[in-house]
């Protein structure tokens, strides 16, 4: 995090979310006794002490957006860091991604094992749900089933899963993947996820229409752009600056903008996207300046 | 389903609930073009046209005691079988149980490939998530979100996750375990998702405290019994009467009932419970007369 490229106050802030974020999954999900408890401890490790929890500070600001109550934004966050947490486990499993490395540390099947590594994953994607689901999280129930119903959209088989689905299915194919193809597979991969973040404050706070609809545009182009930053950095930095192995997409012959466009142009684009997402903010006040400073930090950071 | 054992009447709901689910199914994922076509396909090979539905059976009879729509009885019947589909996908891979064989027909990871095992797992949770919090499964959002909020956990760390865990950790420890510990693991990998399936309908019908309870009851026993009597079969009949690799839980050095009590003790306790399961019904009247008979034939069937 002493990424210069990040400005103090934003900094902080997120600093500030992964702590409570942190803090709330520990409530969450409690450390047990018992035969089970290798499987609490598996979550916990996927999921607790790590990332910049961008997700979840998206959740937070959104809501913050609208003076909805900290605690309720900070319940959400932490649902969307188990999905996501969850589909990393997953994705690095030798049969996906095959990594061994994650945020630093052993992927969850080399920690553990693969049985385990699967099984945490899907306790934490029924984690995610149930924790949306709770009374805990907002009085109005019809928030709640709300936002069970948008984050299953975002995760399932039109939104994540689909996404990683043709993401494998580029690794095999003969052919490279267009532009538009490669878009919308991380529109789905990651973008919908992502989307769902800056969506869920205007879910929390009952927001207009349109304010809704804004911060879920917002949250769809700095998804796009934070990818191809992603892309980029993972064709010019270190295994050391990232934290896991750099790289890899070309090694993998992955289906990515960079492959297709290079270095240079791609990294317009993503410039291109984090302003167009800064847009969506216009009639936002102050209030938003976090937001849109993330959008400028997504495609300036070095890692 | 030409089981002697089964009362023709029980043997005609059943099937009638089966047919209808398929068509729930058939409605909930619908078949897609495009390069996620291939997941949607595995989506729907592991959960369109198997088993006996008894899950989504206990839902529809539970909901028809107070009177609930049947399509909403539907609806909630297909997101459990998706749950229930999702684990045996997952239990199916090489990294836990390694079965070829499931129902009859290749497993997910032999059809397809293992990444797309994985994913069709993975999407088939979130899908029943999703189907729970629509509003076509019920106008009331509280319904929805205690439904979403039950089935999370029954399916998660607490309840199917966990006793899977239990399960894979039994293989491979030094001392058996011991009966109680059978019973937990049990409870927690079948049972639960069992006992929110009977409950689920009582949760539809905004039932009086006393008979949620008596279902959900109902249920826990019912899943005791089955699992026993699954227990039993696995090692008493062939694998094409069962449409599985029989004799495996021996193979695998499994922890069950059977292998600790021996096969008359087993039985005679899957009995007990089945008797147990049906007194819990007792404040309903003829119309819970299939759940009961549900019950006696749970221990009474050859397959």
């Amino acid at each position: 995090m002493a990424d210069p490229a990040m400005p103090p106050a934003l900094a902080e802030a997120l600093a500030d979310t992964a702590a409570a974020i942190d803090a709330t999954l520990d409530a969450v999900l409690p450390p047990v006794e018992g035969a089970e408890a290798r499987l609490f401890d598996a979550m916990r490790y996927a999921s607790i002490g790590g990332g910049k929890r961008m997700r979840a500070f998206l959740v937070v600001e959104g809501a913050r957006q609208f003076g909805v109550a900290r605690a309720s934004a900070l319940r959400v966050g932490a649902a969307v860091e188990m999905l996501h947490a969850y589909s990393l486990v997953h994705d690095d499993l030798p049969a996906m991604d095959d990594d061994d490395l994650r945020r630093g540390k052993p992927t969850v099947h080399k920690a553990f094992d693969e049985a385990t590594a699967i099984l945490a994953g899907d306790a934490l994607q029924a984690a995610a749900f149930g924790t949306l689901a709770e009374e805990d999280t907002h009085s109005d129930s019809a928030v709640r089933a709300e936002l069970v119903r948008c984050l299953a959209r975002a995760a399932g088989a039109r939104g994540m899963c689909g996404g990683q689905m043709i993401d494998m299915l580029a690794e095999t194919a003969e052919q490279k993947l267009d532009e538009p193809t490669i878009g919308r597979l991380q529109l789905l991969k990651t973008g919908r996820l992502i989307e769902f973040s800056a969506e869920a404050g205007a879910i929390l706070g009952k927001a207009p229409h349109a304010l809704r609809h804004a911060l879920a545009a917002y949250g769809r182009d700095l998804g796009a752009a934070f990818q191809i930053a992603d892309d980029v950095l993972d064709a010019t930095a270190t295994t050391e600056a990232l934290g896991k192995r750099a790289g890899k997409d070309a090694d993998a012959g992955k289906a990515t903008l960079v492959g297709l466009l290079g270095v240079e142009r791609a990294r317009a684009q993503a410039e291109r996207l984090a302003e167009q997402a800064q847009r969506h903010l216009d009639s936002f006040g102050e209030r938003a300046d976090l937001l849109r400073a993330l959008a400028r930090y997504t495609v300036e950071r070095k890692s």
